[in-house]
């Protein structure tokens, strides 16, 4: 037994409440060391006394580790438990507060056991259940369809479809998404995130110079709320582009502190070394390194009003139904507790979506965001679909090890996606290999969370970084004789499995098979089976065996896609 | 090399700002593992290109860890790293979210490398810096001193000095803390942490039935403001403790609901099963089995209001210098929070120090309470001290492993003790030996963060658990023939040291050689060594070693105090 392999950690996704009685434990091992696994728990007043047993589930398998998982139901939530484990079914160890040890005092326990003292309501992550059934399309406003032919289009400087550089317009706007909005329920797509639409000289927007308005170019605030209105009517959702980390050097605070330095009412606004902006404009923290983007302070709580206050009024004024976070990791905590509470006081179903890359445990306890972009899945996928840097077992043993750095509340709401305006597309990763393309699709369907798809997409758009992945949406590819009707199906059929077998409730496992992928979607109908081959060889499925699940999806060099009715 | 054991996670303990520029990393490896330690670190969006490196310290060894540790001091704190090791200094692993590898590729670092994106002031927990001088004494104040000989006495039970049992009422009063502050100046602590003091039924006072009243035995509320007039004029502090988990079931809310039940406007206050409080008391949560002690609910933000309004009160109008949280493990961590803005906009030195028994990181990042009751340390010198279960090895282990558990700003911060109101008396523990109690003080005031002893220690008052430990004062060992000399000078001694060499800012290395235990707390002025034997044989002890260090206590069937002058 690997002592030093074993892992639990109280108050995190090791230890979460679903609801005022229920809370699930998880416990990390040396995968293949430990055959069971129990939970000695009690009334943290009372263990002393008396406890209960209960087995534990091996749920996921990582590369180096096994995760156990159980979910207890409790009548008093004041815990305090012990692990109770066994390499072979009879050597028995305890893991405890103290460690791993052949003898436990449970009279001792007010010590050193593991505690969750009491479940409070308040401190519990509730889900915004509409994103169970949410299937995502984000648009880059600009390159997605021009509805507006009456605006000035004077400042649009390449024509639809060329390959844009950094300062393209292309004449993309609200009222374009509007009138697509069908065809983007067509492609099985209920909810859209754009990215920013407010005021701002460039194209992507993420120099926002006046928060309260929809930029010109997109439209008026009038299209914005048409927009949402539109949406909700066909059933849809609508989420925007909080760009709160940093601002335009156009926004009328920075114009203020750029004339009159330290004198500036807003001279705290903006993170700034010495007295004013030097010339060079070196002397004050910006996103990345655009000094055009001027960091916000969100350690000044005048900034943090300023920022709530435009958070709680697209919410309160436009309904919209959440939040995208952009950069969110480089903003404060505190910044983002005082977010949830007025955004989430206002509307508790309002989605709080972060830009984390990296792991954002910290900001996933339910007092800041509902989820993030899942980018460690983009890159998992990127690992095993693209560079082949990961088999299969690899692949599973990675999307294992993502699931067990959330809580199972987190995963649901999780914003899984292969690609964005930030990455290249997903189809010149494969090589503009179809198949591969579908394949991911499957499984971004069916892993835990909410799929995103980057529009275009469903028409095998090609692209490399920034700002290729933002090519103008090629329209005449969309029609029956655009070239791409089995992706349309696809995408409608996995669309359409995860409303009627409501798969975001489904119960999964990752595990592969020979170098055969394959996930389990269990849920109360039915039971989804996902196998993906990623190789050359050639793979006997079982098809008899195959009849006890309701969709199958096997990519070999082709794409074989079965369903059981 | 164990690659199950190796360990890192952004944004905790093992990750955490303690300045605009400074961040400490720690990263956990298998004991005797891993010769060096390096962190490879840039700014995340140009890590890409270029990456410093940076060796890491051992700085604690566990049972079975091994703890490394560096402090960067960044121009930019944007931060990208990954750790790069070697078992042997030949073979060399990098260390990312995705794992132990043999190579790392900096430029797709954006998806995996660790991150701690930006250090933003708001998220840094920052230090209350009287701790670092403070010696506490705590008092529980019906036993310790009666001072006002006017008050009406009917309360008054049981003789000074009879062996209390659970509802006696000793005389104890806030007129005898005034009185007696010169002395507890004298035993070497400037800081007073009192049980609670508000109106109740009890000795004990957690039963709370008004929060704004001294309760007429302990004195008046003027009675309160001058103690701690008092005893800021001594260069002293007082805080004092928030029962907030619960109340007396005679708080006129909870009466308001055993008379009306849900029709009660503060139905909502307490947690109950049905319309209204059972005959048999059984339907309502309460503070361990206690029915007299109804829970307050503080996931109601009418509570919240409150308790936040009983704690911002005492702080403006009292100018207490902080709180320690009664059960507060078991209040939401959403309440905490807000209680921690409000007290600290109005006192950002008050003292907030919770009572978690057990693991408390998610409670100590700096957005709840400055830290804990260190029943951890107490657990560990009891099973060295007193039952021996631990040797001296092990319990240097012990102590290096709660100090990994949080960040070097919450350890400074620890309120460590020996015993409370709680436990068992430490003169009971260790069977009545003052020279293991001596040595045990002598860790309790170098060990990091804040000592804390209880009234009485210092006459080595003996007593078990609860009424036991909860003895009268016993004056008549204060005075010169009172036999306890021996203890008031090593406490006045240990408490100059703490004030004189300033060892809460020292770096403390903690290990054991032969039976040995040490501690090495460094400061900027000298070397102090502890070093216990707690075993019936003999060691030897090189003098000429120990010229280099200026304090020195030795127990060994006896005690040697050893000072460098």
């Amino acid at each position: 037994m690997n002592r030093q392999a074993i892992l639990h950690i109280v108050d995190s996704a090791y230890c979460y409440p679903v609801s005022e009685r229920e809370l699930v434990l998880r416990l990390r091992t040396a995968k293949g060391d430990i055959r069971c696994a129990q939970v000695l728990y009690g009334n943290k007043y009372e263990i002393g006394e008396s406890h209960k047993a209960v087995e534990m589930e091996k749920c996921y398998t990582g590369e180096l580790y096994d995760f156990f998982e159980v979910k207890l139901t409790l009548e008093d939530t004041r815990l305090a438990y012990v692990f109770y484990v066994s390499p072979d079914g009879k050597e028995f160890y305890y893991f405890s507060e103290d460690g791993i040890t052949e003898d436990y005092d449970f009279e001792l326990a007010f010590y050193n056991s593991f505690q969750y003292p009491y479940i409070n309501g308040a401190d519990i992550h509730r889900r915004v259940n509409w994103l169970d059934e949410a299937v995502f399309y984000q648009i880059f406003v600009d390159r997605f369809y021009m509805g507006n032919q009456k605006k000035d289009t004077s400042y649009i400087n390449c024509k639809w479809g060329e390959i844009p550089n950094p300062k393209s317009f292309a004449g993309g706007d609200l009222r374009g998404i509007i009138e697509k909005l069908d065809y983007i329920k067509g492609v099985g797509c209920n909810a859209i995130y754009m990215t920013p639409v407010f005021r701002s000289i460039s194209n992507h927007k993420y120099d926002i110079s006046d928060y309260y308005q929809v930029d010109p170019q997109f439209g008026s605030n009038e299209d914005l709320r048409e927009l949402v209105q539109t949406a909700h009517e066909k059933g849809m959702r609508v989420i925007l582009d909080a760009v709160f980390n940093h601002c335009s050097e156009e926004l009328k605070e920075f114009q203020d502190v750029l004339k009159k330095g330290r004198d500036s009412a807003y001279f705290d606004w903006f993170v700034i070394k010495g007295d004013r902006i030097s010339a060079d404009r070196d002397n004050y923290e910006t996103f990345a390194a655009c000094t055009y983007m001027p960091k916000l302070n969100t350690s000044n709580p005048e900034v943090c009003r300023f920022l709530i206050d435009i958070g709680t009024y697209y919410i309160r004024e436009y309904e919209i139904d959440g939040w995208r976070l952009d950069v969110s990791d480089e903003i404060s905590h505190s910044f983002w507790r005082r977010f949830r509470d007025e955004i989430k006081a206002l509307n508790p179903d309002a989605a709080i979506i972060g830009e984390n890359w990296h792991d954002a445990a910290n900001y996933l306890r339910g007092d800041q965001y509902d989820s993030i972009m899942n980018y460690a899945f983009t890159k998992a996928c990127l690992d095993y679909f693209a560079t082949g840097t990961k088999n299969a077992e690899q692949f599973a043993w990675k999307l294992n090890e993502i699931l067990v750095r959330n809580t199972g509340t987190v995963n649901r709401m999780m914003l899984n996606l292969l690609d964005s305006h930030d990455t290249h597309r997903i189809y010149k990763e494969v090589g503009k290999n179809r198949f591969k393309v579908k394949a991911a699709l499957g499984l971004l369907y069916l892993f835990p969370g909410v799929p995103c798809i980057f529009y275009g997409t469903e028409i095998l758009t090609y692209g490399g970084f920034d700002p290729d992945c933002r090519r103008c949406m090629d329209w005449s590819k969309t029609g029956k004789d655009g070239g791409c009707a089995d992706m349309f199906y696809l995408l409608r059929k996995l669309s359409e499995l995860r409303l009627r077998e409501r798969t975001a409730e489904g119960r999964v496992k990752i595990y592969a098979v020979q170098d055969v992928f394959v996930l389990e979607n269990r849920t109360d109908k039915s039971i989804i089976r996902l196998m993906i081959n990623n190789t050359e060889e050639t793979y006997r499925v079982d098809l008899m065996e195959l009849e006890a699940y309701s969709f199958c999806i096997c990519v070999n060099e082709g794409a074989v896609i079965y369903e059981k009715n």
